[in-house]
């Protein structure tokens, strides 16, 4: 019997469709998980496909060609590291572990270095796009050793996801973690592209106190436009949706407002904080989550902390807001995506990554959650400027924001003043302003610090660190 | 010759002022430092005083009466670990080491439940006043054994500041890190405090259009009414003074606007997220002087982005909008407190510290750089609800933050509309509007969870976890 010439190694949702993805496409494809009767149950439900399942880690091993590629599909944490341990006696130099897991950046960064140490290739791999995703086609964000990248590539071409222009949304991201930290980073923006819907969504039904059909017809009509993209699509099909459980109520007014993460947003912001890289939009964006989480306090609130005086809506033309909003959500998503994007330059400087900016973008125009339509404009943008230090200064970026800054303004003042939060518009207006000042208050936070705790500041003059003499000139 | 009482490794600066303040209470104090000639140096500077110097590890060691009290004044991270280490041979069980750097609080929890095995007993202490503060009386927080504690506690009354009341600005915290964690916090604060000034003279400087001369009449204003602090008098008096290297012009105005950091306010936002717990502002605060230090994109960017419609300011009654940032400037630092707080909070449940609230915003009060009047009312709050869940729950506050709203929106809209960013203000009245919200379009982020995740959902009518048929009902 020939061998397999992939396997997988965890047979939940996600290994499972990648199996079944890798075995479309014409490959024998052995697989393996702890609790066997999980493989069985695969093969049971899918007896028709080129699949070899084994018991024993040796076994499976055993059923693969050399030199192994084996990707893992389990736990990120202890349990990836468990796995790795398992197989690592039966391995030989030159085979390839991939780690498909949504796991911190730092350990695959660990882990590659300790495994190189043997001779093991080791690929810290994002795969976006859930569980249809990996069985359709995700975008793949693989990183480690060029050469053993180079081992898979066929296979990674083939079960990713294909752009309009017919190009497969994977590439070679970067060294050690350099993979899994571009997945952690489009996770983030993926927290910043959700949050900016509902704050649409939101001030659309209590701002303007229109029903969610009628919200459903604008989302609808948005898709096809500029915002063209998968969670505006979703969006526009959720908000026609009608409960299942007998309510016959929309959907969305079922569902309880308090949301859940799963941590990749919250490192995205954290390592952002580490590298010195503002980073606001996506950071409000996951404490919008952790407020919404806080139910019972914010119950209580409401009845407790003054709202804002009655704000007359019917003065508004509902229409030029409907538009003025929307002109809003993409101005913010240019900034949520120009904050991403420089958070990953400073972390490919920090890690000496040699990221390709422009690749990035490319490979999520199709698989993942945030695939759309700008995404081109993101890989056009690097293109004709590799060296590009924050997308608003690409041309076509910066006229859009030019032409929409007035919407965003007014739509963020209307928000305010009429008690409707919105986090992520308002960092957004925030930031562009910090962004283009060339002189910010700074100044005198550096007095202060000097002031008490003998910093130093620097001059606008001349060069140089400077202490005043506070305490000797009274 | 009688032995020292207490001990201090580390004779920079602060190491050196928190020495003599300690000589000054009546106490013998060894003193040690790693390069022999400072300790030399100090000594030939303070002849007259009752400082014991060694120039050997050993020697020091000798030179305390037991059990030994010795705080470390060394710099945090690795000298820290190499001090400890070089000191551990000499010690005995029930000596008590006390780490008065700005340790990350892992650290001290990590360096705690170490030598806490060998019978040693660690204190981890935050230290706040800066120079002067550690010479004359600075806000002390140490954490670790209460057995230890007491142990040091008749010492470190004497040298704390004092508040208004009599009271020693000290307490026991809580276990292990639970010192440096309030102490991170402390300054997590104090980012947000200075950020608001910022945002409020930049305010006045080019949305008003006043001078520095104006805005330093109108901090010394302020600096006697509700906002009474210890960093608006320092402001007020910053904007007093004339550069002293030849100009004339307001050290202000010489002084370059790229803030800098020592990493305290990062680690604040980046164990907010790992908590969990909503911190907006002082995060804003941290990512406003990452966007300070991009001194030179801002530079260019100032050239390409679009401005605001120009604003008129003449339109506005100065009188009243001065009024108006006064009161948005409380409110905003009401929220930033709340967060902390709440922060806190969290800690202390994940960390089973059994934090004290009252008696944290109690030796704040004096000594330390966020001293101020309003700490006060912070004790009295939780001294009437121990279980305060949210400082804008308790009616002073919620009584405050109703009277200021108003002008909180109105200078946060008014900022937004002229192209003044103010990411304190926006993002304080932004959380109370998030804070509260009964309901939160979280219900949307859940329902796109689900759809692209099959994350599930909770729903507003029963318990339970719910998954939503999305493909199938086409």
């Amino acid at each position: 019997m020939s061998k397999a010439q992939i396997g997988v190694v965890g047979m939940a949702v996600m290994g499972k469709n990648l199996a079944l993805n890798i075995e479309s496409r014409g490959y024998k494809v052995a697989i393996f998980n702890r609790t066997g009767s999980k493989t069985e149950q695969v093969v049971a439900d899918h007896s028709d496909k080129n699949l070899v399942p084994s018991y024993t880690i040796k076994d499976f091993i055993d059923s693969l060609e050399k030199p192994r590629r084996i990707i893992l599909m389990v736990k990120a944490g202890a349990p990836t590291d468990a796995t790795i341990k398992s197989l690592l006696p039966y391995l030989d130099k030159g085979d390839v572990l991939i780690d498909g897991g949504n796991t911190f950046f730092e350990d695959t960064m660990r882990r590659n270095a300790e495994l190189d140490n043997s001779g093991i290739n080791f690929i810290g791999m994002g795969v976006s796009g859930g569980e249809k995703g990996a069985l359709e086609g995700p975008s793949l964000m693989p990183g480690g050793q060029k050469e053993a990248y180079d081992l898979v590539a066929p296979i990674l071409d083939q079960i990713a996801a294909k752009a309009d222009d017919g190009q497969a949304c994977v590439t070679y991201i970067g060294p050690n973690g350099a993979g899994h930290y571009v997945k952690m980073v489009h996770n983030g923006i993926e927290y910043g592209d959700m949050e900016l819907i509902a704050e649409s969504y939101n001030l659309l039904r209590n701002l303007l106190g229109l029903s969610v059909d009628e919200i459903a017809d604008i989302f609808h009509e948005w898709k096809d436009g500029e915002l063209d993209s998968y969670l505006i699509d979703i969006t526009a099909d959720i908000l026609t949706r009608k409960d299942d459980e007998g309510t016959d109520r929309p959907i969305v007014d079922v569902i309880l407002d308090r949301a859940g993460n799963k941590g990749t947003g919250k490192w995205s912001s954290q390592s952002a904080l580490e590298l010195g890289v503002p980073q606001s939009l996506i950071t409000e964006s996951v404490y919008a989550r952790y407020i919404s989480a806080l139910k019972d306090e914010r119950v209580e609130a409401s009845e407790v902390l003054a709202k804002p005086k009655a704000f007359d809506a019917k003065k508004l033309d509902k229409k030029e807001i409907v538009e003025k909003i929307r002109q809003a959500l993409y101005f913010s998503k240019i900034v949520s995506y120009a904050q991403g994007f420089e958070q990953m330059r400073f972390a490919s400087e920090k890690y000496d990554w040699n990221l390709d900016y422009g690749s990035l973008a490319k490979i999520w125009r199709e698989g993942c959650i945030i695939r759309a339509q700008f995404l081109q404009k993101i890989t056009d943008a690097f293109d004709k400027q590799p060296e590009l230090k924050n997308l608003m200064l690409d041309p076509y970026f910066t006229e859009i924001t030019a032409k929409y800054q007035a919407a965003v303004r007014e739509v963020a003042a209307l928000a305010i003043q009429a008690g409707v939060p919105c986090p992520g518009f308002t960092s957004a207006i925030t930031y562009y302003d910090q962004y283009r000042s060339a002189v910010l208050p700074a100044n005198l936070i550096q007095a202060q610090r000097d002031y008490f705790g003998a910093h130093t500041y620097e001059r606008v003059d001349k060069e140089g660190n400077y202490h005043y003499e506070w305490y000797h000139e009274e």
